[in-house]
Parts: C-alpha cells; sequence; structure tokens
C-alpha cells in the first residue's frame, strides 16, 4: 500500500530510524513488512555477505550489477507481494542508494544505472523516501566503533562526499517524494518529523 | 592475443574439447590462460555456487545480472589482462549462453541483455566462438549420469530447445566469428576440427 525507502551515508541512523517507524506503525495497528538492501532475500543474504566482505575484489561494475541483482529478487519476492496485501513497506536502502554510490561515488554512467535500474524494480519506486543526511566524516566517525568496517566504509572521505552530494541531487530533483533531515538532530526530533509525515500521507489513503 | 570461448547446450561437450585445445596450444608453446563463467574469479566462484544451487530461488533477471556481474569481474581481472600478456584465452561459456539462455530460453528483452553485455565486458567480444551443436534432449541425457541436476538442467525440455535455436540464431547472425560443430560427432573429429580453424587464426596473428 506504501512503500518507504531509508536512505543516507553510513552511521546517519537509518536503522534505528526505521525500527521506530516500524513499532510505531505496529502500535497504531498498520501491517507493516521491514526487509533491507542488499538482501532480504535468501540469494539477497548470500548477495550481501559478498558485497561487504573486505576481502573480496568487486570491480565498480560488477558490484553495481549484484546491488541490482539483490534488489531485483527483493522486489518480485518481498516487496510487491507485500504491498499488494496492503502492507507499508519499509526498506533499509533501496535504488538511491544505487545512483548514489555507484554513480556519483564509483562514477558509472548515471543513464546506464537508471536503466538497469527500471528493468531490475519493474519501474517500482518509493512513495515516501526518508533522507538521513550527515556529513560523511562524522558519519563514520559514528559506524568506527561498531568493528570491522565493510568495504564501502573502508573508502576514502572524498568517496562519501561524492556520494552525500549524489543523494542531495537525487532529492532536489524529485522534492515530493524526498523528505531530507538533518541527521545531526536529536533521534526523538527525527522520529516525530517521520511519523509525521507518514502518518499524514497514510491519512490520506 | 586471442580470445576463444566454448558454448553450447549442457552435455555438449564443451569441457572436454576445451581440454584438448589447451592441451594442444600448450604442446604447441603457446601460452594459454584457461576459465570459465560463471566463476573464474573469487567472486565469480561465490556467485557460480549461488547460481547452480538448485535450492536457491533466483528470479531470471537476477540471474542474468548476477551471470553479467561474474563476467565483469573476469573480463577486468581475467581476460584482458591475459590477452595484454599476449596469451590465448579459453573461456568455458561467455556472453552468447547469457543471450541464448536468459534472452532465448527466459524471455528476457535480447536489447536490455546487449546493452548490459556490452557494458559489462567493455564491448568485449571472442575473436573465435565454438558452438557445439547438440539436441539438447541428447545432452540432458549425456549429463544425467553426473548426479544431482543444478538449476539450469533441471529446467524443462522445451526451455532448452529454445536455448539452442537461440545459440544458432547468434551463429547465423556472426558466421566469422561462430564455428559451428555437430557435437554428436567423435571428439578426435572435432578436436580435429577446432584445431585446425584456432591453429589456421593463430598462423595468420
Amino acid at each position: 500500500m506504501l512503500f518507504i525507502s531509508f536512505e543516507g551515508p553510513e552511521g546517519a541512523g537509518k536503522s534505528t530510524q526505521l525500527a521506530r517507524l516500524a513499532q510505531r506503525l505496529q502500535q497504531a495497528g498498520v501491517s507493516t513488512q521491514v526487509t533491507r538492501e542488499p538482501g532480504g532475500t535468501p540469494l539477497g543474504d548470500q548477495l550481501r555477505a559478498a558485497l561487504l566482505d573486505p576481502g573480496l575484489e568487486v570491480a565498480p561494475l560488477a558490484e553495481f550489477l549484484l546491488y541490482s541483482a539483490s534488489r531485483a529478487q527483493l522486489v518480485q519476492d518481498v516487496i510487491r507481494p507485500a504491498l499488494a496485501r496492503s502492507k507499508v513497506v519499509l526498506c533499509d536502502r533501496y535504488a538511491d542508494s544505487t545512483l548514489a554510490y555507484q554513480g556519483a561515488g564509483r562514477g558509472l554512467p548515471q543513464a546506464f544505472l537508471q536503466d538497469v535500474t527500471w528493468e531490475a524494480t519493474g519501474g517500482l519506486r518509493p512513495h515516501i523516501t526518508i533522507l538521513l543526511d550527515l556529513d560523511p566524516a562524522l558519519g563514520l566517525e559514528r559506524v568506527a566503533g561498531r568493528g570491522q568496517k565493510d568495504r564501502l566504509e573502508q573508502a576514502d572521505i572524498s568517496f562519501h562526499q561524492r556520494v552525500r552530494l549524489g543523494f542531495l541531487q537525487l532529492a532536489s530533483g524529485e522534492p515530493e517524494r524526498f523528505l531530507v533531515l538533518d541527521a545531526t538532530q536529536n533521534p526523538d526530533k527525527l522520529a516525530a518529523d517521520i511519523w509525521q509525515a507518514v502518518s499524514g500521507t497514510l491519512g490520506m489513503l
């Protein structure tokens, strides 16, 4: 019924805010499906392990195709069926991450990324995308405490700055879909802003 | 220096003929690199396991993107470096398999498959493609003795008939690249025909 994605750099608090929104929806009696990218299916979980393995050599193009494969499976097996059962779907990262990380970050051609993404998703876009915007230096500091860095976290800071810019450009191109929030704000304030946007949209449905 | 792919349905004898050609090239003092798809790199080997696992649900589009990811990595890390070092590269399956299996077989749109394949390979095509053509019923009978069937082998016979037709159509479109051989012939005869074509091309280089 309603498809909501959470986007933003490492350490922006996506998973925390997604969990809070899921809890609030459930408390309001709204049937909710939580999922994530890469992953969310048995195939996606295998690909997630490969994609985040810092010891595995993965070319930028191969990386992009793996994210797209995981997404194609997730859309077919999880997201579309849940939407068809009138659920609210909350997804931790979706296609915008690909355009920001593999496009703006790695420099792969945007038109190609968009064509493949369109095919892989059958054109399915989120109704609402919550972008938790954050200076990447701050985000990486936040995740530094989590133990060994995965491959994306290991990339240099200029890569992460390009990714941030990529997200902001996507948001500016589709202001009706994106809710851009300053991720340095108090988590309670963020959760309240997200709930306001989501409950408002649900009220209109 | 020279890039040769082996194509054809299951059980056509690709691996056998590839090994015989590799041996003959080495005996002739030609530096040779043998590889295969999916696989050939650490990433490709992980993807191969997922692609051939009969217990894992893989959508046709995801399957295609995984083959393409494996190919992108293989071209970058193995095939191009070997060609740059003046080797003869022998590859057990390459892009034509994708066009035949995922295009003709699964019915994914050819133009999309070709666009992604072009990007994934940077336009790299084999100089010679040896197509071992075989009635799929016969090929599947041949592989039946090998133990548990992988996912592609489990597909029904009409799928494999579409794949065979797909290969033959690709060959008829590029007769200068394809050597089409009747795979029911004696293996020694096949090996001799392949050697004649390859040694002839090497003589011209």
